[in-house]
């Protein structure tokens, strides 16, 4: 059996939107994975970066997103360039924060990111977070109004500290136990240490 | 038939150890690779860094290493990390630069990363250099005279210049025409992009 693999993902991260559609597939084919959101604003100004490197570093983020492009087209995931970029996935952050376990998580990371990157919708309003939610079924006043609420703010805070003393530095990042993954494309390689340890 | 694909490396680089082994081992099955030494130092600078990214954020770097541990492990490369980082791959890149069509080229590249970062041998050094070349049955002379010329300083110029100018911030890099793929796990995709173009 295998242990469970750690998802630590930040909703502002482009490489994060294909991990996400693959790890719903994983999921429901019954892979365990434990949906870990933060924030990287805190763990890039302790690097002395104050926006995403994307834009700090313009050679690197041309790159980046051509390649995003040809990831997704590799993968059929529909994409566009967000006309604003990096966006705040905060509130987003703070629903999953107050509901890591329920079974529609997975649903609504990914359709958030979807939101971001292929629909260039605002998901740093609380508006098109709600609609998000609505459109899965759930109850987005409720939802919104428990991911508001201090104990949230705090779960979200503790997850980022976490991720910190893990040594996470980006998005997406897995961990197996003390063991960190950092990237798009090493997804597989967090299953195969998760199922030799 | 495939295009070819260029291989754009610097000695200093660490994932570039992995990439040399796995480019050498597909040249041997026909893979058609172009070999294009490149100097990272003048492209880091103009991003406004004056070290290896590994030093300068030590947070990533601290993955990195343990990063090259798990890699070479899984493809079964000896490493050990070396007791001096970077390593200057100046003299070995002047040497790729003025024979880089020589059948030996894969050979000698890999043995220069082996010998930085399985070895802790001093790769700056051109004795260092010249004992990698005199083991490969080449006449070491001759070549540490050929590299240093001023048309093969003139060439490698001309390499990191191209390198610049396609958009290469990092190494391993690979490029099949225009398009560029960066990082030591992106080998497949540049061959899978290699192929259909």
């Amino acid at each position: 059996m295998s242990r469970a693999i750690a998802f630590w993902f930040e909703f502002a991260s482009t490489y994060s939107y294909p991990a996400a559609a693959r790890v719903r597939a994983l999921v429901r084919d019954g892979t365990r994975f434990e949906y870990r959101p933060f924030l990287l604003a805190p763990i890039f100004k302790a690097q002395g970066w104050n926006d995403s490197p994307f834009n700090l570093y313009p050679v690197k983020g041309k790159y980046r997103w051509r390649d995003m492009e040809r990831i997704c087209e590799e993968v059929g995931l529909s994409f566009r360039r967000p006309t604003q970029f990096p966006r705040s996935g905060l509130t987003a952050a703070r629903v999953v924060a107050s509901s890591e376990t329920e079974p529609w998580i997975p649903d609504f990371v990914f359709a958030v990111y979807r939101a971001n990157f292929a629909e260039d919708r605002d998901i740093s309003s609380s508006g098109v977070v709600s609609e998000i939610l609505r459109d899965l079924g759930q109850d987005s006043g409720a939802l919104i109004e428990k991911a508001s609420m201090q104990s949230s703010k705090e779960t979200l805070r503790a997850r980022t500290d976490e991720a910190a003393a893990l040594g996470v530095f980006g998005s997406p990042s897995f961990t197996v136990g003390q063991e960190l993954f950092w990237g798009n494309e090493r997804v597989e390689t967090a299953m195969q240490w998760a199922k030799r340890s």
